[in-house]
């Protein structure tokens, strides 16, 4: 038998739930939590026994590090009930390698992969109620690592936290949405941590998100540093393009993230023979495309939101509208994607994990 | 007259103070903190009243913004005590600057200066006694804002705190260091947060840096992330050159961080005659000069370290030793910066500020 770690998690349940007094037909996105979390400290060179307790405030020096130095990274992932009652996750093993990662670059030592697993099935055990079934409905589950060491010299810390927190959630964006193409503002670095999902990398982006939003668009499509002349990722999420019935998207990088809907979204088209191509993509090559009427769709891809369908784009002073056919990729793909990660359809993939 | 916020600042006094138990003489850099720490939330879109009470751990809820997009920026700064007991600042009014200039970037709002100021000499004032006069010694300061909104959608914050800690220190470093210039991982891209004091910043520069170590250099010369033909900074320093009797350093740019001890290096070297040069500095111009013996001397200049003198490098698997000169800059630059910033001398600059 192999070893599991099982039954060194500690539990400490809740005493009242809080479920009763949430509204889950009105749900804002990340801002309600569950009666649980998951938490592990590191210490000493090794992480001590996980615990899973009644969510709630942490007690952290103000001079830990992941305040000064950011060193905190995360994963973004969802849990799914069908009509059954059965939970489900999609791919929760890649959040895991991926995690980490993350961790590796950032100077974080690794989470064990049996403390990962085991601490995530037991905290949705013990939270199973405030998983919803039903078409859009899931769990989003935030798999976080800090920083906690009190010390204010710059090198990485030697304590840390690795938590689970998880809120129930509806859709993530409303409606299609209109972008700008970053010329000035970039995201990432050749040899940064952009492909990293790294905290810092996120609140870089809100101040020129801000500025597209004082233009009428929602985000900003990051272009490479160096040139601002190939399209990299929309917003937080991966970026797609169909030009005629080709489907487009970017290669990963060290500046672009190794996207899980990304990689499923490439698997689902190739698998249904829809021509694809992972290659370096020019703005210009997309201006023209919008230009002569080729340019049919152009979508972002994430956990949150899965697909984010994009209506028009702004490039150097021009708008552009992007007519959206009645066949699209986006809604086909996503559908596809969804069923399975809804138990509404065979898995020929091993995607789906059941808890 | 004019309003002050002088009273407005709640103090809630420690009731015993931990002083006697801190051995001056073994201070570890960044992990003594004094009794107090000044606190300042935002909330409703407006800066509370500032608290000023007793050092201690902060409740933050784990889906706090700064754990998950980094939201967090800050300054370091120094208070000096001369032989009389007089407390002194250096260019306090920059570091308020420069620390608005990183909230800007990363889509925090602007902390008032009277809050910044008054917080700053009251927090000074009922910590004194932690300041202790003498060579090297000094109060490290740590003025820092972190996004504390409850909420895991990848936005700004709409919640923060705004916090001045401080810690007694001697020496930052101890001896000449070993750098490794980077070939391939980088700092900061074009476009990107690298000019502001932006947590995640430094969090990406820690794994470079431990692979630096491996083979045996103490810290990383950033180089540009496009080409890495051209010198940025060293490690969490700006860098400076001395090539026969010029001074040089590279020109601050949205990726290279308006340093306040490296902008005063360059004004007393020019005030004394030195010729310095503010221009991109290729890496095979440093080569060259260590090669044909015209490069004397490479520094790194900071808050923390001041100066922090470079004995060799290592370039594409070349190691270079630099022999420094009797008459170093490095060592004639700092004790000038120092002597004005312990009062031993005339300020003809304006940059001390008496508390």
């Amino acid at each position: 038998m192999e070893n599991t770690i099982t039954d060194s998690i500690k539990i400490t349940p809740i005493t009242t739930s809080k479920l009763d007094k949430v509204d889950f037909d009105n749900l804002s996105f990340g801002k309600t939590f569950t009666d649980h979390m998951f938490e592990c400290d590191f210490k000493d060179g090794v992480w001590q026994t996980p615990q899973i307790k009644p969510y709630g405030p942490l007690t952290i020096d103000p001079s830990a590090r992941v305040f000064h130095y950011g060193q905190a990274v995360f994963e973004g992932m969802k849990a799914f009930k069908d009509d059954k009652g059965d939970v489900f996750l999609f791919r929760p093993k890649d959040n895991f390698n991926r995690i980490n990662i993350s961790a590796n670059r950032l100077a974080i030592p690794s989470f064990p992969e049996q403390y990962f697993m085991e601490g995530l099935k037991q905290l949705l055990k013990i939270d199973e109620k405030w998983i919803k079934s039903g078409a859009g409905n899931s769990l989003y589950i935030r798999p976080f690592v800090i920083a906690t060491q009190a010390c204010v010299s710059a090198a990485e810390a030697n304590e840390y936290k690795f938590m689970i927190i998880c809120s129930p959630a509806q859709a993530y964006y409303v409606g299609d949405v209109s972008v700008l193409i970053a010329e000035k503002y970039s995201r990432s670095a050749n040899g940064g941590v952009g492909y990293a999902k790294a905290a810092g990398n996120y609140a870089a982006q809100f101040y020129p998100t801000n500025l597209a939003k004082k233009e009428g668009y929602q985000q900003v499509i990051w272009t490479d540093a160096d040139t601002h002349e190939y399209m990299e990722e929309a917003g937080t999420m991966n970026i797609f393009f169909r030009i005629n019935d080709t489907l487009l998207t970017a290669p990963i990088s060290d500046r672009i993230l190794d996207g899980i809907t990304r990689k499923s979204l490439l698997e689902i088209a190739e698998k249904e023979g829809i021509a694809t191509e992972v290659r370096p993509i020019k703005v210009n090559e997309i201006v023209k495309a919008a230009e002569d009427g080729g340019l049919k769709e152009m979508f972002g891809a994430g956990t949150a939101a899965v697909i984010s369908p994009i209506k028009a784009f702004g490039y150097k002073g021009n708008h552009y509208e992007i007519k959206r056919p009645e066949k699209a990729f986006a809604s086909h793909l996503k559908k596809a994607l969804m069923d399975i990660q809804y138990n509404l359809t065979e898995d020929p993939y091993g995607w789906r994990v059941k808890l």
